[in-house]
């Protein structure tokens, strides 16, 4: 047992500490001093961090401070405490990407997204722990609801370090379950953004991953994705991250179709009877549910992501080869046997094979594209059940979790956001609303009014 | 005056040598001396190479004897020596990109397209000169038919290489007209495939890039875009290089679009009197042309890539920026005076601005597929006229040339081959065929026609 409940949980928020931060009563230098208190007593056990500058912080923190003091700080989230997957270069600490061929790797660039936080004068406290290369070979960060639990993967220290109050928000990256995953095993709000729509600087090599944002707060998660996608925009030549500059207001939707995916058939009964719960909830509120039952063109839909997993994979696999192989040819011993095994896999594909995925995928953006006169967005458990036990070992199949339920929302390019509403074993269970590509915004709304009214 | 005349220069080709390295009257060795002893006589005054790995070269070429005379060579490239532009990551060399701040730059990996071009069995001989990170600032190479000129750039070394018959084939890249100019100053033949089309590798940083193909005839052009794109594909999540196997058979257009770009303005007489003589000469073989004032939507295409110089300017200096400020900020030296202006120029620009930058590009792109029923491509110069006097000094306004003719197919994501047509001063003025994107086979079979017809 675990020791969530959704509605005693208080996540650290950033955006109402303003007006303090305005009539000094705090200051940021007081915030991230008590984010550092946070990180000293639960660091031992749960282990987010690979690194930090603390001593950078504080000088920027101070900076910050005096920003505040003088009326004119640089944007909503100055001198907020960030973390940084550690996949994504920064100029002030190494980048290992939880990988013995990266240890010591230290290019002292900054990703353009680390650009952006700065620029808006966010503190850049420290890395978080990633799996390796974002893999499911796991690292040592442990759930801050249970230490004998996974907090989920590939952006475990990220997901963590929010869970257990030592900074408001961090970033993650998603390439098949990454961000919203871990997210909503530690009782985090996420935004996985629509493809393309937040800059993600020297990390091109992949066509489906996307940086994202955990955070406490919807509040706090969409400040921070304007906050970089207002500065560095997206991908090259795609469209940034549209919508509000301020947190999208509580929108209820009308309608939503609810999304089963492959993960539904494996659920476990308590998570199905959790969301259950919810949707007879959702439909008390006066919103209308589409569920595949209701509508062919809702089971096509499922149909066409029904293999969501095995897509990503093969994808994913394919467009890493190279990077991998190059790292293999320098190292022998610098990727995990699992790293060599999703290698192998990738090696014997053909680019037919890679194309024959890429259609599958192409055919279900199709399908969910045209389910969008059906609803306001998609709803679905955002992971699949509460995070599983999980001992330390790395050799255990599914470490980190299953992707399950987030290889759509990858696959389709679309925006997702996991809100932390459902406990089953007292552990947090995620929900996550998912838009068309482009409507992050309309994500967020819905997903905020989903948290207000805590459904 | 240069010394280059169409019907006299007899280009390398590799396609026709395979009998003889069957019978074994020729062997990839001996061919490889051969080219060393070119490079021996010429690269004195050439300078096309930054580095070559001789011994590498040999060993890899007796492989190739050995396979060819066990009737087994790995593809129709087994064997042929190929120059790598410097921009791209090589194993066994390092990669400078003709940037101080890259001086010593070793990462020991090999891009997807040189990994792809080892797999077929390609002697990669060596890194070619580029322009300084494939911009205006350029390197010591000089035109192999007046060393008074320049080559063009960026893929100056490839280009130059070529020309002087040093290697039959080199890899060069192109963002705005780096493949296709050079190519054309210097006499070869080039593709600059459709965007995506050949997989780039590390070298995802920007929207609006390819990786191409140098060489000294189409057969050759084409036998290398597919020995890489059969092995490693087009970029993440986009359609490989799309065609035969083997080289497109010639095909006789029946009608052609004849585009002028902002460039046709600013050219000299001779070059339009050229290309006024070559557009008779096809239509006098029964080929229909349809210029601006002939229809409409041809005058809206034209107008749509009016400002095309710009827009590939701004687009492209912003996608750069993060890369550019991480490299300035570890070495203030690192950069030239001009490279620096591209940044402050880039670091002035708001996401907005670069939204409207691809708007427009969008718009341009719309305007093309438009006249895609008028005509089975385009056609139009490949360079404003011969290859500018150059006198090695680095800071004269447009030291490799200018991008007018070239801007469109790069922000058209189209495929381009360029094809050695026309003299003028004794220099090679190339002639461009465009197709719609995906078309790259198409370009090939009318740019084959071009070159054997002597068009």
């Amino acid at each position: 047992m675990g020791t969530y409940a959704p509605g005693r949980f208080r996540a650290l928020t950033w955006h109402d500490a303003a007006p303090a931060f305005r009539d000094g009563t705090d200051t940021p230098r007081a915030w991230l001093e008590r984010c550092l208190e946070t990180i000293a007593a639960r660091e031992p056990v749960v282990r987010a961090w690979v690194v930090r500058n603390e001593a950078g912080a504080r000088a920027v923190a101070d900076a910050s401070t005096a920003r505040w003091r003088a009326g004119r700080p640089l944007s909503p989230i100055d001198g907020m405490p960030v973390g940084i997957k550690d996949l994504l270069e920064t100029r002030d600490m190494p980048t290992e990407m939880g990988c013995v061929g990266y240890k010591g790797n230290f290019p002292r660039r900054d990703n353009a997204a680390v650009t952006a936080l700065r620029a808006a004068g966010a503190v850049v406290l420290g890395k978080t722990v990633t799996t390796e290369l974002g893999g499911a070979h796991p690292g040592p960060t442990t759930n801050p609801f249970d230490p004998g639990r996974t907090p989920g993967g590939s952006s475990s220290g990220s997901a963590a370090a929010v869970a257990a109050r030592m900074v408001p928000a961090a970033i993650g990256t998603q390439v098949g379950g990454s961000i919203i995953r871990p997210a909503a095993y530690c009782g985090n709000v996420a935004l996985k953004p629509s493809q393309g729509a937040i800059n993600r600087g020297e990390r091109q090599a992949t066509s489906q991953s996307t940086h994202g944002v955990h955070a406490g707060c919807i509040e706090d998660m969409w400040l921070v994705a304007v906050a970089i996608a207002s500065r560095v925009g997206g991908d090259p030549g795609r469209a940034p991250l549209s919508g509000p500059a301020a947190p999208p207001a509580a929108r209820r939707p009308e309608r939503l179709v609810v999304m089963e995916t492959e993960g539904w058939a494996e659920l476990d009964a308590a998570s199905r009877a959790a969301f259950g719960a919810l949707l007879a909830r959702l439909e008390a509120a006066g919103v209308t549910l589409v569920r595949r039952g209701d509508h062919p063109l809702v089971e096509r839909f499922e149909q066409g992501i029904a293999e969501g997993r095995s897509i990503c994979g093969a994808v994913t696999a394919w467009e890493n080869r190279w990077n991998t192989r190059n790292l293999l040819d320098q190292n022998p011993d610098g990727i995990s046997a699992r790293a060599k095994a999703v290698l192998a896999r990738a090696e014997a594909m053909t680019v037919g094979d890679y194309q024959a995925a890429l259609a599958m995928r192409e055919e279900a953006q199709a399908r969910h594209a045209r389910i969008a006169p059906l609803a306001d967005a998609v709803i679905a458990l955002a992971c699949p059940g509460p995070a599983p036990l999980w001992n330390g070992e790395t050799d255990t199949p599914r470490p980190t979790g299953d992707i399950a339920f987030n290889a759509p929302s990858s696959m389709l390019f679309a925006p997702a956001v996991t809100v932390p509403l459902l406990a089953v074993d007292g552990m947090p269970v995620g929900v996550q609303v998912m838009a068309q590509p482009g409507q992050d915004a309309g994500a967020a709304a819905i997903a905020r009014w989903l948290q207000d009214s805590g459904k």
